[in-house]
Order: structure tokens, then sequence, then C-alpha cells
């Protein structure tokens, strides 16, 4: 079968370079554009962008030219977007009305309400939402989004714990500087401190779950009944987001029936190239997970819980760029092929 | 007046350091007295401990012989404690049954009944339980005690809330290495790395305060009347625990209330040396307080508190080894002063 | 005796912070002029700039209004300059034009012929070649500079080795980031990393302790006669740099006698309010000096060494951004003070 | 073919841990026992060690049962060593005497004329020592070593500058924490700072080097003459040791010919399972090589050079614990295989 053509929006960033590693030998996309900024397009690649990631640039993908972000530009049935914002606003519905599939992993999107916003793990089912979108704004192409990288490691463990009846969620996370993108966090603001504070991602953390988790009726989405109160910090970390949870719920599970409902979640995604072996992974010793030490777990796809105990409180940690941002994307688009619409 | 002469015992560790550092120059005390283990006993200070504090230790001191923990060596009126938990139990009543104050930092008799626990901003009137203690064990010295260092950080701002009727307390915090000793976390377990256990700290944290905030009626402490649900984590800090809350309140008083109620707060406490101006710092800017910024306020004595917002949800954070450890144990110490106990 | 009038020329920066905190309570100098860019003009500095270091601003000074760095804005006798090189090349000479003094800590005019390139214990015979420079240019003020930050910290223990007859230096640096302004590295390139390359620091310290070390005739400086090679490297540390030296001199000292050497150095100016106690202060423990526990000797302002061995082979290291940058210009002004120049 | 047995004496350490990794699923050896002190012994290697790397321990390794460090317990037709230099001592011999191959990591015996120190891309002839070994000591086994981690990264990249007549050579080392062990350096010591002092390194340094670069005459090696100054740090980098080198020259190359040399140096073992593509990197980017982003080059087993400049300087960096210790002696023994020794 023929690969399916896939460029990336935004290919010169923190985010972008992640796209670039996870497409770079993928079994069915085959990386044929990389769009960026003025400032970059008409480069090749290895000029354009400094490559900062721990694996190696392979020389074809560095020899690419650069294209502006432009459908004209862009050769592909399937874009991945790690835009700005504010870029994306405008420009993410464009590529799909000419015809491309998008993956986004910004914001500008995600809480509309014809727009899928996707964990394959929780809700699959939230694609069909597709038809309505492509019906209201005629686009030939689409558009999907995946939540913010918070938001991401802690909805997955929630998802086995739905049928114990969720009331409220308390989350202090403890956030990795690359996040923020490479210049976001000066090594002056952080080194040996705490940030307490990163600008609208409480915001996000409260309003995400609650769409993905909800439930899709055939026309709309209704969202998950239950409300979330989170308090967001950033420490010298540089990939992997550890996040403290106590979840209340109706049912008042024990510690172990909380433990047995993650070991028990299978989402069935084996056949999806970029799917972990699982999902979630529970970890018994008592100081795990760590993000230096589980946060490439399932090749950085895994989100790890640990501490499970009366509460109900849990530790629960992930890759911010591969899970909780480039990854989650591919992810998306795999699920897209497998249910036929790519 | 003649200053009151005082020793230190544990006087090598990274707390017994922090106590050398508050009392060198004190206006009240004098100290005449530093023991250790026997494997520093009979040596010159200098030779028996490693300085590692950013102030000079002065070179009187740095002269002093070490001496055993043992009553009979020590020359003193009040003696600070920072010995380990396990030497501590049997150590402490022997001084205070020699005649000495025991001003203790260790966590070995915090939560027995007759042991005062102490904030002096929070409960000094907790201190007349003495007067029973003396009584009941025979003892011609007594024992006072300062909480555990992550305790003290959030109890001081939930006491000008205890006038909304405290409900329920969420806890994350965040710790600096230096809370568990000079060689207590190797760095190849936290650098660029989250732990989140630490060893009996939560459990520290949910018992702790509820005697602190309760009244004494003459005779015993009863217990405040609130529950605590506590996530302890480890970050690569080095001193300065900031802690995340989440305060539930019969009253539901707005942001602003609260913000006013530790605003107003004013202990009284201006006449002890060691009592900072403020012993709340409330700041107004979004991303603080900050460990590296913050945590010297008031000499290291103040919490700073901010991000007051909806939930109750807001930010502690104080020096741990100071306002936690050594200054905690001082500032008890100038309270018995004030009170003629000393 | 009425305070001189002091002006600081980016004020708002990590350096002009640092100008602020050495000044804002100085027995001689009186801040009265606070000036930076555009973006900041007019505005109370309290809001042009975020306050970042960990002494407190007083208010009086977060009231002030910041105004435009220009000479018929600024009101002051003399400025301390924090500018960007390019700013400085035009608006320093301006300021000298317009009748001020200034104490440059930019890289501009270091090595012009007739600037004196100061560090007050090595050099400060150079503060004569003020009157070449006002007569060829004319000038009723006038400009001094200090050296580059990392060059301080090597240049003043070479200073009393110069009786051996150095012949040659070679220096590998491990800088702290705040060498390179707030916004200067990210986060992402530094932690739990090495970046063993700084933009144009290695030209800097093989050419300005030549200078520094150099003979004034009367009419112009002298280099002294050696070579440095240079090797600079960026470390995951807040402050202080520390240099591994080795030295190579004519007469062939042994350890002992270059230990002497740096503890007999005294260079007599006591008389100076930011004058440490000790210009070099020589550490026979064998693990230091160590930025942490070392930088704040002498209020910053002293340079330590250690490890003192064949080679002859020692480390350096001191405060980069108070005895490296703002505290060595207003040494500079307090010897101007002392010269009668001012 | 069967699988060569393979042991490791000082399993649960953390180059113990390296040594699983690397041998866990290799072509030619299989790991057949792992021995430990007595407080492990006789426990599962999971009960025994905390694994503290980023892959992951195969639940097969996890299972095994660890014995103690005893030929007569230890199964294996080599031993690869990471034990205490103080062990080593007498441990080593005894392994060898019953007619084990032991490859060591430990310093004990590197310096001991008839034992080969080696980097197979080096001095692989020096393997020949062993005829000597075996004749003088009478031992069916026999012993070989691989240099401190420290002295193997600027070794390599010396080798292909022997050519020019190596006259001297300085060298700063910026050394990663994991090469203390995991309990070596405290948090406290490190996070924020650097120690210019790790004990014995120096040393090591100063004299690995020409042996390794010396020549066997057939009966003895003859030591490279060229002389080494060495100045050793600590950083807060979790691997990687990053080197500043100065190297004089009889020949006076220019940097593009001592750079040639580099890309043109191949020891010719591709034919080793162990061995990287290329044994020595040359990073013409300005800032590189960087232990985060380059350490992991040839699965860590690559030196990255970089910054060759005038001096003649240059930048060398490799993984320390994988390169500079398992790796090393791994590649060590797979040389042995490959010249029929084992």
């Amino acid at each position: 079968m023929a690969k399916i053509k896939a460029g990336v929006l935004g290919a010169t960033g923190a985010v972008g370079q992640r796209f670039i590693e996870g497409l770079k030998s993928h079994p069915w996309f085959e990386l044929t554009s990389l769009a960026a900024s003025e400032r970059s397009a008409g480069k090749k690649y290895r000029e354009a962008a400094k490559w900062r990631l721990e694996s190696e640039l392979p020389d074809d993908i560095a020899e690419m030219t650069v294209v502006n972000v432009d459908p004209r530009e862009v050769d592909a049935d399937i874009v991945f977007s790690a835009l700005p914002a504010a870029d994306a606003m405008s420009v993410e519905p464009a590529f799909a009305a000419a015809g491309c599939a998008v993956a986004s992993n910004t914001s500008s999107y995600r809480m509309v309400e014809d727009v899928p916003l996707l964990i394959p793990e929780c809700n699959h089912e939230h694609l069909d939402i597709i038809k309505v979108q492509r019906e209201k704004r005629g686009w030939e192409g689409f558009l999907t989004t995946n939540p913010n990288c918070t938001t991401i490691m802690f909805t997955l463990p929630l998802k086995p714990l739905m049928k114990f009846g969720i009331e409220s969620v308390h989350m202090a996370s403890m956030q990795a500087v690359s996040g923020a993108g490479y210049e976001g966090v000066p090594s002056m603001a952080i080194l040996g401190n705490v940030i307490p504070y990163i600008g609208g991602e409480e915001e996000k953390c409260e309003t995400e779950p609650q769409k993905i988790l909800g439930h899709f009726d055939g026309e709309r989405i209704i969202n998950a009944n239950f409300s979330i109160s989170a308090s967001c910090h950033r420490v010298p970390v540089m990939d992997g987001h550890t996040e403290a949870l106590w979840v209340k719920m109706r049912d008042n599970p024990t510690p172990e029936e909380v433990r047995q409902a993650m070991l028990d979640f299978d989402p069935g995604l084996d056949d999806l190239p970029t799917s972990p072996k699982k999902a979630l992974i529970v970890k018994d010793e008592p100081d795990r997970p760590q993000p230096r030490l589980d946060r490439m777990r399932g090749n950085g796809m895994s989100v790890s819980v640990g501490r499970i105990r009366s509460g109900i409180r849990f530790i629960c940690m992930g890759h911010n760029t591969v899970r909780g941002a480039a990854g989650a994307s591919i992810l998306n688009a795999e699920l897209l092929v497998k249910k036929g619409l790519l």
C-alpha cells in the first residue's frame, strides 16, 4: 500500500521536531512537506531549524526545502499542526477547506462544538462528529485536535474510573519546561526554582476533560458532568509532566478497585503503530512514576500511574511532547486511517 | 541582662548548622555547647563538621570542642534538638529531666498529648500545657516541639482562615532537597526529575495542623475539626517548600476575603527577635511566590502566599530549614523567654 | 557631604538590577535617575521592570519614573552603564560629552586606547589616562570601563603573580547563566547540560587581561607581555563563574609561593565602601571554591581561589553579576571619588 | 554458535546496571550470573537492586538469583567487574586464577605492568601482553582492564593526533554525577553548583593515556612520551563527561589538519557488535558537542569532538557510564573473542 502523504505545519519548533521524529520512519505516513514561517521558507530544513532532540535528524529530511504554511505549497493528504494558536485560527480551516485532513496539536479549535477533541483510548467514537463538521462547514477535508499536554496525562487514567461515577477532581501539576517551547522558559527563571503559574493552563485542564469524556449523541458532544480544580506549576524538568490527582467518585471505590480498573483498561488499539502496548502502566513501587525513569515507557506514549491510595489520590506522569503533543496527533491520524477517513 | 546559655544537639548536620547560624549572634541566647554523635565528640567543630551554608562560620564557633549528646556534658539552659528521631526519643526527656528546656525540631514528641507543638503565630497559648507536662512527668525542665517543615508552610496561612470554618484541605507539595538532610537525596535521584514520595511526610501533614490549630482547654489540646489530604513530592530545588492548597470553608469566603484575612493577620510577636515583620506576605504578582525569589523574606521566617483564587486555592512557600526547622525552634525559644519560662 | 547623583543606563535588565541593588543604600552615591529603552520610559520602575533578584526592591525606587537614555533626561553626575554594546557605542560618548562620568560595564570601549579598563585592585594608576582622553576628545566628562565578568575572576589572582614573570595562561571557564542576561539561556538549552561555547567570550578573555596588567607610561598603556588561551563553557549554575587556570611563570614558583603571594596581596583600597576586606580569598579545603558556597564572600566582591597546585594550576571563582559586572563598575566609581575625579 | 557465558561482578550498582543493559540482548554473550555483596546474595535481582536506568529491566533478569562474588558461585566464561577498587584487588585475580577471563572497569590493576589497559580503537595490540601475564602469574584465565571514564573521552581523540608528535596536553573536565555512583554526589552538593575536585581523578587522567598510547615491544609496554596536566570538575549533569583539551604537537598542525585526522580515524573494528560506526564524531556546529544532545551517539559508544581551533584546542564529550565504563569493558570482551582469546 502506498504511504499517505504527510506534512508538518510549524516544522521548526519544539513540537514540530517531535512530529518529524515520530513520522520519519512511520509505516503508514510519508513525510512529504515541511512548512514553517516566511523566515524559514525556501531554506533547507537543516538551515531553517536547529535540531534539538537527542535522536538524530535523518539526512534526507535535513535536505528537504521548507515551504510556506499555505495549502498551495504543501503537498500532503494530512497535515500535522504545531502552529501558534493565533496562526492556527485561520490556517487550519484553510487546509481543511482545501481537502486536507488536519491533525492539530494547537488549542484554537479544541473546544469548538463540531471539532473532535480526541484521545483515541478515551473517545474514538467522537470522530463521527466529522460528518457534522463537514456538512456544516462545507469542507472537503476536516479538522481534528488533541488535548493540551497536561490534560492528556490525567484524562487517560480518569477514563477507566468513569464507571465509578466521577464527581470532582483536584489536580496539581509539576510540568516540564519543554511544554513551553524552546525559548519558553529562561534558565534564570527555573534553575533551582518552581514557578507556580502557567498562563491559561488551568483553564484548559478544567474544561477539556469533560468534552473528551463526554458522550456523542450523533449530533453533538454532551460533556461529562464533573468538576475539576487545577493548580499548575513549572519545575526544573526537561520532559515529562507529573500530576497529583484527587478523584472523588460516587461509588467510593477502594484504592485496589481503582488500581484494578486501571490494570484492566484496554482500549483495543493494538493495530495502531504508535499505540503503546499499555496506555496506562501501573507502578507499584512507592516512589514512582518519575519523569526521568518513566517518561519513555511505550516509546513515550504510555501514561504511568502510581501511589494509588485512599482519597482517591494517585500520581500520573507522561511525556509531554510525545504523549502530550506530537505523538497524540499522530495517534489521532492513525485512528483516522483505521476508521477509513484517510 | 546576661544571655541565656544555649546548646545544639545534633550540631553537625544540615539543621544543626542552621541552628548555629540563627544563634551565632542572637541578642538573647549565647551558644555555649555543641553536641553531636560520638564520632564528632572531642573534635573541634571545624573538624567535626563540614560547613555547608552560604553564610560564614565564625571562627570562635569553629574552635569550640564538640561534646557528647549527654546532659552531663552539655552546659546550657536550653537545648535545640536536631537529633534523628530515634535518638531524640530517649535523649530529649533526659535533658528535660536534668532541668533543661528542650526546643525540638524532631518529630518524636510532636503528637504526644502533653507536649506543645508550637507555631508561635498560631498557638502560643498551648505553651500553658507545660505545667501539665511537668507535673505529670516530674521534670524540672520541659519539652517543646515545632512542626514538620511542610506542615508549617500551610498551617500558618490556615490560621487566619479558621474564622471562616475550615472543613477540608487538599495540599500538594513541591519540596526542596535540603529537607532530607545533606546526604538525603542523591543527585542521580533528583537532577531533572520529580520524586512523588517522601516517607512519612503526608502523615505528618495530615495530623499536625489539627493539633496546632486546636484549642487548649486548660488540661488538654482539643484538635481542630477538619480533614487534610496531602500529596508530597520532591523537586530539584535547594531550599524552599512550595505548596498548592485547596481549602474548603463553611462560610465560603471570596478570594478577596481570604486575601484580606491574610493581610490582616497580625500575631503580635514583634518583640521576638526572630519574628519577621510579617509572618504572612501576600504576593499579588500572578507567578509568585517562588522559592528562589521569596524564601529569604523576613530573614527566611516569612511564609509567602500568592495566587489566591476561587476554590479557595492558593500557593504558599517558605524556607524549609529556616522557617520550617531551626528558625521555628528558635522562635519557640524566644516565646519561652517572653512567657517567663526561661 | 552631599551624595553624588547617580544614574543607571539600562536599568531594567539583569545587570541594571544589580546596579540598583548596589546603589540603593550606598554611602556616597544617591540613585537619582533610572534610564531604559523607549518601551520602559515614562513608566514607573515597578511596571517597567520585573524585579528578579533575591533582595527586595525598595518602594521608593519602585516608584521612580524611568526616563529615556538621553543626557537631557538623566539627572546625574555619574552614570552606570549596562547598555547593550551596540547602544553603548553612541550613547556613552554622548553622556561623557555632556559632562557626565560614565562607568561602563559594556564591552564597546574596553579596548579603546584612551579608555581605562579598570580593576581597582590591579591598575588604579591607569585612571590617569583620563587626562589624555579628555584632551583628545574634548569631553567635559569621561568614560571608564570594567572588564568582562570572566576576565575579572582570573585577572585578579594573576596580579600578585606578575612578579614571578607570567609567560602563558590557559583558562577553562564554567560560567553561570546569569552572565547571558535574563532571557539569554533557555532552560531547554542548559538543564542537565553543558554548552561549550559562549560567543565572543574567549576573545575578551584573551585580550583584556594584558591591558589591565599593562603599564601606563604617562601617555599610553603598554600591554603586559604574556599569552592567554581560553576555553569558555556554560553550566547550569545561576550565579558565579568558576575557572580552571594554568599559569606558566618565568621564575617557576612553588604552589606554596603562589599561595603566599595571593595571601599577601593587599591592594590598599580599604577606604572604598564596596571594596571587600579581602580581594582574594585563599581556600585551603580540597574542594573549594564552589559557586554556591563562596560567591557571596565579601558581599559578592571577593574572588575565591583554591587548589593551588603544581603546574601552576588553580581554581578561581567569583560572582559574575556583582564582582564581574555591577559591583565592578561601582568600585570603579568609588575609585574616581577617591582620586578626586568626581 | 553457542553464546559465551557472562557474569557481572558488582551487578547491583550504577555501572553494574549498565553492564546488564549492555549484555541483556548481546549477540555473543549470554548473561548467566549476577554477583554482588553478601547483602544481596541469595535474593532475586529485582529485590536486591533498585533499577535506575531509563531502559527497562527484562523480567527474566529481574528473576535471576544474585550470587556471591566468588568463582565457585559464578558460572561464567567471562566476568565483567564493576567492583569497588579495594574488593577488586583480591577478587579479580581469584577469578583469573579460576580460569575466567576478567574484563574489569575497576582501577586496581590498570597500571600494573602485565595487565593490558585497553581502548580497542587505540591499542588492541596490547592484548598480546596476556601471554606474558599468564606465564608470569600461572593463571588459566586472565585480566584485562579499561581506563577511567574521563581518560577514555580524551585519549580516543588523541590517538589520531599521535602522528603529529604530541608533546603536552592540558585537560579541564566537566563531569557528570553518574561517574560517582548512585549515592556518590548528594544533591545538596551539586544543584546549581560546581565542585572543582574529584578525588584521584586527575592522577588517573595524567597517567593512563601514556600507557594506552604506548608501544608494546613483545615483552612490555613502553609509555608514550608526553605530559598531561588535568583539572577535574563536577557539574550538574546526569550523564556525559565534557572535556576541554589543549594539545601541543611537534608538527604544529593546523586545526583543519587535526579535524581531517579525526575524520579519517578508522580503527577497523566494524565487526564488533558494540563498536560504533564512528568512534570519533566531528561536530562542526559552533556549540557542540553537548552532553544532553550527543552522549547517545553510536548507542553511547561514540566520542564527539568539536570546536577544533588554534592552540590546538578542542572539546570532546562521551557517555561516561557507557563509553566510559560498561560499554568499554564489553567492547574489550568482544575484542577478546575476535582475537580468539575467548
